[in-house]
């Protein structure tokens, strides 16, 4: 029965992440049942963090027993229904596969697009907005497969005022940098564990505010996804702790000690820290002469798309960085493939260290690629932390 | 970040069962990225583990991210399209489950009935069949709120002989006792983790067979459910190794090792063990004079329904295994509330010790509530285990 230990990777692609040892731990705790009380109280606090962490008073706030992709579907299925109108805007993976799920549930999909590694203009949401009068507006706060951070305050107004509700991905912000759920009066919030929150992947923490609320118990169809469905997993969650299915007991410890680990820190210091290594992380890489994708002030901290220069073999590279060095980094997605690397800095893996391991590593490679690499992205890395 | 530890409960509900250290030890090895080349051989060793526990050679065989209901979902929706007929039998919370799903799905449904603690006749279901002539034949192998086994080779040849798929739930089955999937011509079906395969719940082992490979390619709609889409999720598990969603890596690692547990011990070896236990478990019931549920030859080994004597308080008596003597059983669901008491031998919890442990602790709890029981419990168990 003895096994070899798998290899001790630096995950510093677009998720998973490395887990605090802790939260590791919490994953080998021995089960309860899932309605042992020991267990409810475990339920009950993580509720509680959840909401510090999403900045929200929300009631339904909860662990969606999937990935998130799963977050993205609870959110859509339960508050789209055939014939509704959906405004989902485009600029990534993320928001294509919001598209998708819209479609699926028969909604009548409308879309906002913008170029992969750009923002969105509140004008041009603006104008979607009068042109269809969604039910419902769809953005990614933090997409994933290029970087950028969409600033969520303008695109929330403009969705209120026209009496739409207010959807958006957080998977990879969320405990990285400011997610306000309440502030930004979110409607429908979700996201992931294996990111910024540094657990394994396997549960999506979604949270509905009031306005979702209403339009779920308005609907005139039952939810299409028994699993997902918010009307009865609420019920479990709930104080009637009504059986709905095995909650996946050893993640919800995991999840239960991450955000413990992340209030220890705090938020403000957390979000610090992520931005922080992020610009000594983006100094390395400028001061070796890689360019980035996205524009200085959309930037996400934990999600930085490098453009890769010409002539360098992608995924010779990525995979000398995993197999020599040990390091991950995430190669780019549909249009953006071959043409990026990402690289992540979310939650234990965001770290000086592994911001220095990553630029020595990367120079050491691309020198051997024969880029025209200038030296010393160590140094320039190192005058951030310096000057901090 | 010094945590109270979690209690090491004795678990012998309908699931979770207790995990295999060295399960446990799987769920905090440090993770790894969902496409890293150490993460795919072990994708690969678990699908071919549970072809063998599946008794399979389909290739479609892998756990879906979701706890045991999110496989129930996916075989049900990948595989009933809006107006396809459905014939669901339903004898428990199981196959009603399985009735609402076809209903969300826009199935024309239709149901046969057996009372909650019986199994199924062939005629009876051959009847149903030739009345609605469905597309599907769905039937739950191992009914975890009664505890009935379901004979499944003569449902199978009916389901068959009318054109349709033969569709079964196997959660509690799988691992405990005989699953022959290949054996009883199943075109479809899905387990869970946390019940005999001894793995913390988060993730449905499920597989489809050729005839249902041929109904997905012949779809006329998209699967309704993007996250569950096998026509997706196969690419990622298959040769492709298209991303789809973020794989719960530790969970997988934790099925891994569960598996090998299981095929170390071996099948046959693992199903008498199931099947010893159950026998002294029931003979220590009975001599306790308490009666069970299920006709003897239809009884789950890993699943065992007793009716609560009367004037037992059902709650007081589980509150008090659970508070003096650490050990969880389950109560009833629906129509078996507060009638029968269910408990769990599956997997790691299916010993001999833990047998002992209840009988013991149900004869004092059972005189405390002045219940009319005869002493002798452990006795008549361990004339059992001295038989065989």
């Amino acid at each position: 029965m003895c096994e070899p230990k798998k290899p001790k990777r630096i995950l510093m692609g677009p998720g998973p992440s490395n887990c605090h040892p802790s939260v590791l731990a919490a994953m080998a705790e021995p089960l309860v049942g899932h309605l042992d009380p020991e267990f409810l109280t475990i339920m009950d606090e993580t509720q509680d963090m959840l909401r510090q962490v999403l900045k929200t008073r929300n009631e339904l706030t909860l662990p969606v027993s999937g990935t998130g992709s799963a977050g993205m579907e609870t959110c859509l299925c339960n508050l789209v229904e055939p014939g509704d109108r959906v405004l989902v805007c485009v600029n990534g993976v993320f928001g294509t596969r919001m598209a998708d799920i819209v479609g699926r549930l028969g909604g009548e999909l409308h879309t906002v697009e913008a170029e992969w590694g750009k923002h969105f203009e509140p004008d041009a949401v603006e104008a979607a907005v009068r042109e269809c009068s969604p039910k419902v507006v769809a953005i990614v706060h933090a997409e994933t497969s290029t970087g950028v951070r969409q600033p969520l305050e303008e695109v929330s107004r403009i969705a209120h005022e026209a009496g739409a509700l207010f959807l958006v991905d957080a998977v990879t912000s969320l405990g990285g940098c400011n997610v306000d759920a309440d502030g930004w009066q979110i409607d429908a919030i979700y996201s992931g564990t294996q990111k910024c929150l540094s657990c394994p992947p396997g549960l999506a923490p979604v949270s509905f505010g009031p306005r979702a609320m209403e339009a779920l118990e308005a609907r005139r169809t039952r939810v299409p996804s028994w699993y997902l469905d918010m009307t009865m997993v609420k019920k479990y969650w709930g104080a009637d702790r009504t059986y709905h299915h095995t909650a996946p007991i050893s993640m919800i410890y995991a999840l239960n000690r991450a955000l413990k680990v992340i209030l220890e820190e705090g938020l403000e210091a957390r979000f610090a820290r992520h931005r922080l290594n992020h610009r000594a992380l983006v100094a390395g890489l400028e001061a070796l002469g890689l360019e980035m994708l996205v524009a200085e002030p959309y930037r996400l901290p934990m999600l930085n798309a490098a453009l890769i220069p010409e002539g360098v073999d992608d995924r010779r590279v990525r995979k000398a960085l995993l197999n020599e060095h040990n390091i991950e980094i995430g190669g780019g997605l549909g249009p953006l493939a071959g043409r990026v690397w990402r690289i992540g800095l979310m939650g234990h893996s965001c770290t000086p260290q592994n911001v220095m391991l990553l630029l020595g590593a990367l120079e050491e490679l691309l020198k051997a690629e024969g880029a025209p690499i200038r030296p010393g992205a160590q140094g320039a890395a190192e005058t951030v932390y310096a000057e901090a």
